[in-house]
């Protein structure tokens, strides 16, 4: 039996270690909390020291590149697809001081992510989204998160995703400014299709092929670009879920490499869009095998399949018809001239419009679009250079040799075969400038 | 006056007490050290299952695109630099499983560097290459790590510098296989070359410019390519030291997208030289404004100032008389096929010749590269294709109105005004091959 005496030193004891303990658990939380948060910053500063996040970004205006590098702090952007590509892009956009971003993902993050960038074995079993928001506010607290673990494609998820779209800008009720598709299903690419056709909300799309060795970058903007209807794949993934075909054995091959180009040659390119400076590209390949960029341009298809894109194309008809006339001669000189004073999307609608008239006819500018650049299959993934003559061939008249649950999305039609050749001549004609520019 | 009753409880409760707070400690440094290790992995697996950190990256063989991923644990590269674009270098490099790195620099990470990828704002303070392999280190535990934390240009760090890549191989005594230079000045760029001349060691070269939008990657075989003392830039600083220009308000503009796309193409150069697959580039220029890609090869100096370079020059020309000679016909049928079965330095050397021979005279091409390509200055970084004709005539002539402690490295001898002329016609058919890309 314990003394009074005994008992009194044993509470003495453990209060001492208890307050040990404790005191040890604060320090740990202390340090944990000093790890995920620098203070905010309320004005970006050009200042040149070491303690300044933002004195290489804000170096941008002293080198002549950015007019107004602090505007980046107004815009919205929305990430659908938090994975290889998305994952970096988020990162990327929340270093470069970015006001809010939207994450999209239904995924969770596993070790066989673990070849691309951005995520951490021991993230594994957690959502995309909630994973990816820790670590970016860690990285930068200025920036504003908005995170939703859903499928778009579910009609629920997709009607809230499209509210999110047209009101979950950095002040409520104000649309994100642009949407970025870094997903890996042609469902999920035509379900942001969908949503922008019909709320008129510009986006780019992204890509990396199920070999790992080539990828894209695309502008559309609903009206006036090939929307993601206008121009569909070659061939698609019939009702087979992406899951299933994995598991199946038809495991898509990744590089963090393929997916750092991407997710780089997108941010730049949103960073030239937002803040006006170089020269916006509408589609940009990386070919990685050859390292070679295919660029080009696509107008809207009149027959696309989309009726909010015949409508938007309507609109942007109206539109261009209001503008005042300007002579040929002039436009032609305004091309070289890359983000003047005017509104960007005034000055894209120029350009774009001036490189159709280089490009001719819409329909044979299609079928090389799609000989050179596209080959969406499996799970909706693409490859640029790659479709040979004889698939092309294939895939205009009969239908190609496919795996089980793969058909053809788009068949070039019987009437069309004059285009046939104009593919042959003018990807002969392309690899003659290639060949060219390699001698040089 | 406390009772024995009373004592008893509060020492029950005390203990209750300390239990929960071991516990919580307990599961903290539980998921500590979760974080950091995931277990070693023996053997890469091809097997499709999400806890398999490598099965994307071994999907690469049944694609057709990698003979023989595995072969990845075998090769050692080294990283000179590990900021912008070396942090990420070597975080790609990590995530393929590349089988061990050596890290050099000697700088620490501080906030200003939050606008590139890879560090995090709790590593402030920090030196990079420590930070780094404690990251690198918790992505994949597979990978064998030697950091050093010291400047390579002193003389006894040089000396240290040149017997780790002579023997920091994966095997103690064997050299590493490649050396990756991811620094942001002229002269440890010139110690790269140096060490690499002398040892007859390939290495990759990359950099980024000043103003942030565009970037390069090199391949520099001794002997066969260009060294970078065979084409020297055109105007760099002279003994100025780099942190100095900083202070004086010369703070380089960087961002995330430009030093990303830059390590991606790197390490997809890294990855096709040491897995052979694809074609590895000689030269790839990235110009963000334009999203334009140059590409060249350029040939040894025989007027090198670096002597071990024109030795390495004299044993290549050695060992190609050496070989048995190859039908010029048969040589240009060689060059669409990319790595064959024979060694790839061979290979490469093949059809570096064959380039060589359509390129034409060396100095020619100098003065293309030159004004296409080249302009380090400042702190020894390049721009792509901004070279103005003016600023060139004025290399070529007099010497330029530069910047206090900038001095011109290099200038065009008097007697090659007819060279300038070719300049002018050469860069003219560029751009309208450009034109004419554009209008494909």
């Amino acid at each position: 039996m314990a003394t009074i005496e005994e008992l009194k030193l044993r509470v003495r004891e453990l209060e001492n270690e208890l307050i040990k303990c404790k005191q040890k658990q604060c320090a740990a939380e202390d340090a944990q909390n000093q790890q995920l948060h620098r203070p905010k910053i309320d004005r970006m500063s050009a200042e040149v020291v070491d303690s300044n996040p933002y004195s290489r970004l804000m170096a941008l205006k002293r080198m002549g590149i950015v007019d107004d590098y602090e505007k980046i702090r107004t815009f919205t952007v929305a990430v659908v697809g938090v994975g290889g590509v998305g994952s970096v892009t988020a990162e990327m956009l929340t270093r470069c001081g970015i006001g809010k971003l939207l994450l999209f993902d239904y995924d969770k993050v596993e070790l066989a992510n673990m070849n691309r960038l951005f995520f951490q074995p021991h993230q594994a079993g957690l959502s995309k989204v909630e994973a990816a928001e820790h670590t970016l506010r860690s990285i930068n607290p200025d920036v504003s998160f908005e995170t939703h673990n859903y499928n778009i494609t579910t009609m629920d998820n997709f009607t809230h995703f499209m509210e999110r779209i047209s009101s979950g800008g950095l002040e409520e009720g104000q649309p994100v400014d642009l949407i970025l598709s870094c997903v890996d299903n042609f469902e999920a690419r035509m379900a942001i299709n969908t949503a922008c056709n019909e709320l008129g909300r510009i986006w780019m799309e992204s890509g990396v092929s199920e070999n790992a060795v080539s990828g894209h970058i695309q502008l559309i903007i609903p009206g006036e670009t090939a929307c993601f209807a206008c121009a569909p794949p070659l061939v698609v993934a019939a009702n087979i879920d992406e899951k299933t075909l994995k598991r199946e054995g038809v495991c898509a091959a990744s590089l963090p490499t393929t997916m750092g180009v991407v997710a780089g040659l997108l941010v730049q390119n949103v960073l030239k869009f937002l803040l006006k400076f170089g020269t916006v590209s509408y589609y940009l390949g990386y070919n990685a095998m050859q390292d070679f960029f295919p660029t080009m341009a696509m107008k809207a298809n009149p027959q696309c399949s989309d009726r909010y894109c015949r409508r938007q194309q309507e609109e942007y008809k109206r539109k261009e018809a209001e503008r005042p006339k300007v002579e040929a001669v002039q436009e032609e000189e305004e091309e070289e001239v890359v983000h003047e004073d005017n509104e960007w999307g005034e000055n894209a609608a120029d350009r774009y419009a001036s490189e159709q008239c280089r490009i001719g006819s819409c329909s044979s500018f299609f079928v090389i679009f799609l000989c050179i650049n596209t080959r969406l299959y499996g799970a909706g993934i693409e490859l640029v250079s790659e479709v040979t003559d004889a698939e092309l061939q294939a895939a205009s008249g009969a239908v190609p040799d496919l795996p089980e649950g793969i058909t053809v999305a788009y068949t070039i039609p019987v009437e069309d075969t004059e285009s046939g050749d104009t593919v042959g001549e003018t990807e002969q004609s392309l690899e003659d400038l290639m060949a060219q520019m390699r001698k040089l």
